[in-house]
């Protein structure tokens, strides 16, 4: 048993390490930690966390998953593999890139191969890491790792699960941003991942003092 | 009572309404819906939705909360008012846009403003919205709205709540760029932001074929 930040209780992700801590005067200590439901998708852990200066214990929500994948595939012509899905929190549909959780035992990427194949089915290509980010440090331990794969085709039909009904959508970037603009595509972590491989927002190139 | 999206059941956040379904085919319907623990930050909720073809009904988690904002806060030096946090779920410290949560009856614009007085101590400047994303629309119906502050200015002491312990940092693009770089900001939300204010990421400028 361990009680440092990332220890055993923080082990159900397959996310690399935390990064150090932080400055002395701004991390709080765990004093205890108790189970909370299971959701799913995600287990509810509660934790008594000490104030860095005042010391008394707070309770804080943490919500745990394995960590989460997805990819900006581009075909050959250099069109974004997308998929139209309905999204049971926001209760409509969204265009998104494919992707999903990290099987046990799986590594990231193979996980966004897999994930790719099964929602679209595309897949081959050039594979290269664009990252990752934090969906929420707030509440969650684990990662969304982002891949570019570049050239893929289509191998077959997808195989989306019983609980999915996917579209695939063979986007431009005109299209992307057609699809920011209305709505559709507004969901944080495919803008991530997009944003890493097209100017997305026609920001300037910074040079250090804007 | 509403069984249509965006109806009465996901009527916790402020966030705009959903937009359109989607296509016929994609969209699953609700055949009952139930509450779960609430989470404080979150709201649990279990819809059982019909598959749009199949038509059994699966459980789905949704998570709600009231809207999230964040803002990209700059000084009349061009310097971004940032805020460097013990985070729970990561269980280290995290360099970010200053944001919480929108309070009933509150504005996000409004929310931004407060947030961004209490846990840094300034305000005044020009604001306006950089859009809104969904931080998961598999999970959450809310949304996290970004804006942009120019020229804020000191207005007095930070004073966040009991909850917090909050270093303010006003950070060059350069500085920003080697936390992304470290590892002390990989907070999607907080990425989402500063990536329509800078050029994080080097893409180039698209012209609809990369």
């Amino acid at each position: 048993m361990s009680d440092e930040p990332g220890g055993d209780m923080a082990a159900v992700g397959t996310h690399a390490p935390a990064p150090p801590a932080g400055p002395e005067e701004l991390v709080w200590d765990r004093a205890s930690t108790e189970r909370g439901p299971d959701l799913g998708l995600l287990q509810v852990r509660y934790d008594w966390m000490r104030h860095p200066s005042r010391r008394e214990a707070l309770k804080r929500l943490v919500l745990e998953s394995v960590d989460w994948v997805n990819c900006v595939a581009l075909t050959t012509s250099g069109l974004s593999v997308m998929v139209e899905q309905y999204r049971f929190g926001l209760g409509a549909c969204t265009l998104e890139t494919p992707g999903g959780m990290v099987d046990a035992g799986e590594t990231p990427l193979a996980a966004a191969q897999r994930e790719l194949l099964e929602e679209t089915g595309y897949g081959g290509g050039t594979w290269r890491s664009l990252g990752a980010v934090e969906p929420n440090p707030a509440i969650h331990p684990h990662l969304c790792h982002h891949f570019l794969a570049e050239g893929v085709e289509r191998l077959g039909e997808p195989t989306p699960g019983l609980g999915e009904a996917i579209h695939v959508h063979l986007a431009t970037l005109e299209e992307i941003r057609t699809a920011m603009r209305d709505g559709r595509l507004r969901h944080v972590l495919a803008l991530s991942a997009l944003a890493r491989v097209f100017d997305l927002f026609g920001t300037q190139t910074g040079n250090g003092d804007r």
